[in-house]
């Protein structure tokens, strides 16, 4: 996206792009039928289940003012709304933790005043909301997300490990908290005996660490070996759900022999509930709010603006990370504007804003992603059988394929088609083919391994459509209906799960690979090497990691002691907003530039393309990232979602070489652009020219020639 | 061994053949240094823990007669005798469960009868351990232990799962009843409240799974990616003990907000308390015991030989299966002498007996084979490494490296000392060379990986030596005295334990992976493929497999319920026993012989040697049986000792091909019998011809020419 700052502009433009996907948004949604549900009911609970849980927060910390029916209904109607109207509709919406500390000082100083009080609270924050609305509409009309791209991988996985800290702490902290007296409890209540109390918290571990553990397993059961491969994908897919389910059931176990409120439970009152409505009405009390007050709302209004604008940008930026493949375009500054509208209804119907959330989008996004991958392989693989019954060869095969690939592609004039696809496929097949010596002759799944070979080379696509967000936030919506259902599920499966949020969230996050990196020992750096990884694991020397990685962690605990501090809090978005200047002007005085290209490419200071050479025949550069070409489609879902695969396809064995180039066009995504280290990176194409400097072993520094992570480049291949 | 009942014949060759290794076995022990505490502190735990469990087990059933004292000083005197005069120092010594059950029995008897009652029951117990000693002499005498042969696989893998099961069992049990006020206390302690029982059941949940997942987890440390090797290695070695001490210290966090007694903690008297030593003097005692009685005596005594003879040869089997390569001979018959000696002595002490104990004696070997393992490879290591810096060729570094192997050789006459043992590396690394066109040049680490190729290709060999046995079973010992400290440990920690035990005892285990085998969904079949994996996963049909372990299966369960009816429980060995005649007679009406000999080989009825027929160069059968012949080195150790490795080693990947004879002679112990199939299959060769077998493809059947598994050849490559 280039910098613009024509007003109007970059709405225009991202109307304009939307529209033209619009109708294929609902088709391609409906089109895949119900395994749509998949993704929809895991990231159902992934939105709900800490809306929930901000949803009691803010009920102790505004005394009962805002429930969990207000923040389910705000994120039920916000997401709603986004996923019809909104621009990107992988965008997931929802009440965050940033917004429920905002609201927690507000009321706090709402409640000191006279003039103001626990009465008008709501009133206050409707102006707070319009004039945040009125901030939102100038930075969207005024272009400002054009310098999204100045938001690097810096910024958003930083931001990304703080909210996964953030999560994990909630879910420590409500973990000790199963020992305590809740506050505003009836302290006489048997449950609170100093033996129940025990009793409760040991339970919670039980519940919580049983949901954490089972749920964790369930993610990776497509790669299981026992049980059927439906019974493991439905397991894949509903298992979180499913264990949730579980582990409440196990909560009533015991409840024979236990007191109520072992274990403790949700608390939240049904929306039948007096006085759940009260404040639907607060648009009348608007204007019985003091003038003083009116225009003092601005200065909390324009905290939550740099923070909703931040955190709607890198939450809808990181749920379209390059590695993702997307074909549609990106929508920037309309979702911006359209957050502003949101944030004005929620503010007149006195319920707290909902905006663009971490790490659900992302996860959003990956299971669709997964979705996509099953989509195109049961068709690719019905092809493929119905060719071999046939007896085709395997030209006419790989035509069959082909075809029947175009056909599953999206037809978008933002992209050009793209005919690459399953080219590697092709290269592949007729090698092992001629190998065999069985060009011409019918081809047998001996020859093929159908599965396996669709497998190992099908692209990340991601099925991009508005169904699985309308869905998603209507079961948000119907979350409120279902409030007494809701309330038998412990309150320590919600830390279970908040553990579990955090933890799904950092595979994939460049910042955590790097801390890993750090405690890798010397001897076992070469297992980076033979799974997926990206470039600056091999171009950037260790020490350079390491300092680099250091630098964040000691920024990301920066920003994470400031959540600490009482009021002073709510700025923590400012420090990572400060982060795009400092990596902007700092950081390039203390890192090479190339070396800061490989650990946090930024699109503004790019450098022109770098050609391939092209290694000789049978080298073994041109193997390793022809491997890594194969491993990296897989590389983003696998290793969320659990299928884990061995590096070694036929294509690394086979001592014939494909060129290099035969990527470059591969994904019409990344065909616009220079080829980049930075793009390169993100395919997992390492520049070959590096693989042939095989500088002498050296342990000691373990960074010669280009075994930077103190491996020889003979071993990083003979292990695979 | 031939089937000889010639008196004393087995006896004395016994003696013979162990007194040649004798003074190595000591001088072995000592000079592995250091190292030796690994396996020695490791196998102390698994034989204290159950031991001391057990002795409380007694304590409760015989009322206080006997307590974990008794059970301690047993197996202490009997481990550290049989350590030092022993025949085969691997087997482990300790009091069992089947020991437990016939004295619980016992006493219950001895209770009704009013002539003998509670006092003379240790008395009458003598007697009975008199007329067992008789017999195992006359069984060790007769030259009973020659039918070992006809324990086949079948019966010793059933009687592992059958004592696994009951390991298990005791888990459960023991959690279910942290729960639960236990017998004979006084149930007005605070602790005895139903919430302060709820609370100490959930700790007890907590404390249980925390040491079972931690203490799986450290097993596997070998093969983290952090930390440093020497942490990793530390870990992995007494990672279990050490949990064992992490988590006793956890229960202890929570003791200030908790009554005493929370959570429960072992009970067991000082050896110093009065009382203790009552039973030390039953000698006395013995002659007052009506002449009836002692006639009686003979009764359980024939059912404890019976178990003893079966128990102590299996455990002894367990020991020294041919996948560890053994060097130094058994010594079944006069380990059942001594048996005898031991029992009578134990008996006129007024302690219960030891016999070899499952799973710990198999344990034991396998820990001495990691030691050996990293003892080989540490000095190869550093051989390699200095004629690297000498620069020498790779003709002067496989020299050296031959030497420095040849030196580490136990020197024996009972085998013909193996100069094969590298002959693998030297084929694998000229290979290597030659494709690098470097054979002359000096080797560098670039060509040479050092660490890597000496790990691939190290055989399994066992440290055998004595000295282990003896420390665990002083340290057992030292207990005694320790009895202050071990009432510290939190029974459920002791659950967890046993639950681990239970766990670790079956990887290996192929009655087990069959039972997997039965579970893995169909497309799955060709990961037990690219593993290490027995012959009859590839030579028998599946459904035979199925047949065969659905038989195996419900024979175990039958030994299994048979253990919960009161007093014929204890004839559980003879329904093992039945097995050798049902093996023999029943099954080959069933089966195939073929697939017998593959499902469960019997030395009596091996064929003849099968010659092998060398598939031409570059073929894929030689790849894939050169391959699992390298595999197979590590199976053993690296499954349950956590040292995961890839199967595609160079070798796999060059196109030529090393003829599957040159694996005939790799390990001298298996070099005297001849090449039967059941040989190939501990040694993981595969029958060659059978990978040209290539019939087509059938998903629906999966049985298909060699493909029973569902899986084509080439797939079970490429997937390497």
């Amino acid at each position: 996206m280039e910098e613009s700052f024509v007003p109007f502009r970059g709405i225009k433009n991202d109307i304009h792009n939307r529209l033209h996907c619009y109708k294929q948004d609902w088709s391609g949604g409906f089109k895949a039928g119900f395994r749509i549900l998949a993704p929809t009911t895991y990231i159902f609970f992934a939105s709900a289940i800490p809306v929930i849980s901000f949803g009691e927060q803010l009920e102790r910390s505004t005394e009962g003012v805002l429930t969990a029916v207000q923040t389910l209904a705000s994120t039920a109607v916000c997401g709603i709304i986004h996923s019809i109207i909104g621009g990107q509709p992988l965008l997931i919406l929802g009440v965050a933790e940033p917004t429920v500390i905002m609201y927690t000082f507000m009321f706090n100083f709402a409640k000191q005043r006279s003039d103001l009080g626990r009465e008008l609270f709501l009133a206050w924050t409707g102006w707070v909301c319009v004039w945040t609305a009125a901030l939102l509409f100038l930075l969207a009309i005024l272009g400002a997300c054009s310098i999204i791209n100045r938001f690097t991988r810096l910024a958003g996985e930083l931001f990304g490990m703080l909210i996964a800290m953030l999560f994990m702490q909630q879910a420590i902290k409500g973990l000790v908290d199963e020992f305590r007296i809740p506050k505003r409890e009836d302290t006489s209540l048997p449950a609170f005996m100093s033996s129940w109390r025990f009793a409760n918290g040991m339970f919670a571990l039980v519940l919580s660490f049983g949901l954490l553990l089972t749920a964790l397993k369930s993610r990776k059961a497509r790669s299981w070996r026992y049980g059927s491969g439906s019974l493991r994908s439905l397991i894949a897919d509903y298992g979180v759900p499913l264990m949730v389910l579980v582990w409440t059931a196990v909560s009533y176990i015991p409840s024979k022999n236990v007191p109520e409120g072992i274990p403790r439970r949700l608390f939240s009152p049904n929306p039948w509930s007096p006085g759940a409505y009260e404040n639907w009405t607060v648009i009348k009390d608007m204007l019985n709010v003091p003038i003083l007050y009116i225009l003092g709302a601005f200065i909390p209004a324009t905290m939550i603006a740099v923070l909703y604008y931040f955190d709607h940008s890198v939450a809808s930026q990181l749920a379209q990370q390059s590695e993702f493949n997307l074909r549609k375009p990106p929508s920037f500054h309309y979702d911006l504007l359209l957050l502003g509208f949101l944030t004005l209804m929620c503010g007149l119907l006195g319920i707290p804003p909902s905006n663009g959330v971490i790490p659900q989008s992302p996860m959003h996004t990956k299971s669709l992603a997964t979705l996509k991958h099953q989509l195109l392989r049961n068709r690719l693989v019905a092809t493929a059988r119905e060719s071999i019954q046939k007896n085709s060869n395997l030209a006419q095969l790989y035509g069959n394929m082909q075809e029947a690939y175009q056909q599953m592609q999206t037809p978008l004039i933002y992209q050009e088609p793209s005919n690459r696809g399953l080219k590697e496929l092709k290269e592949s097949t007729v090698q092992l083919a001629s190998s065999m010596g069985s060009f011409d002759a019918p081809v047998d799944e001996t020859v093929f391994d159908v599965e396996k070979e669709i497998d190992d080379l099908l692209p990340i696509e991601v099925k991009e459509q508005r169904l699985s967000n309308l869905l998603q936030s209507t079961m948000v919506g119907g979350c409120v209906a279902a409030m007494p259902a809701l309330r038998m599920i412990p309150t320590s499966v919600l830390w279970g799960y908040f553990a579990f949020m955090a933890i799904e969230s950092l595979p994939g996050n460049q910042f955590w690979e790097r801390i890993l990196l750090l405690f890798t020992a010397q001897g076992r750096r070469y297992k980076v090497l033979e799974k997926y990884h990206a470039t600056f694991v091999e171009t950037v020397p260790f020490k350079t990691i390491a300092m680099f990685t250091l630098f964040q962690t000691t920024y990301l605990l920066l920003c994470f002691g400031i959540t600490w501090v009482p009021i002073a809090g709510v700025l923590f978005p400012l420090l990572i907003m400060l982060l795009v200047p400092v990596r902007q002007y700092v950081l390039p005085k203390f890192f090479k530039g190339a070396h800061l290209q490989d650990l946090d490419a930024a699109d503004y200071e790019e450098a022109p393309a770098v050609p391939f050479n092209i290694p000789p025949e049978g080298e073994l550069g041109s193997r390793l990232s022809f491997a890594d070409g194969g491993e990296i489609l897989d590389g983003m879902i696998t290793r969320s979602r659990g299928e884990i695969k061995h590096t070694c396809s036929p294509r690394v064995r086979s001592s014939s070489s494909t060129p290099a180039k035969d990527l470059k066009l591969q994904s019409p995504r990344l065909s616009e652009k220079a080829y980049s280290p930075r793009v390169s990176e993100l395919r997992g194409v390492r520049t070959p020219q590096l693989h042939h400097g095989r500088g002498p072993y050296s342990p000691k520094t373990g960074e010669v020639g280009a075994s930077h992570l103190g491996v020889s480049p003979h071993s990083s291949t003979s292990n695979q």
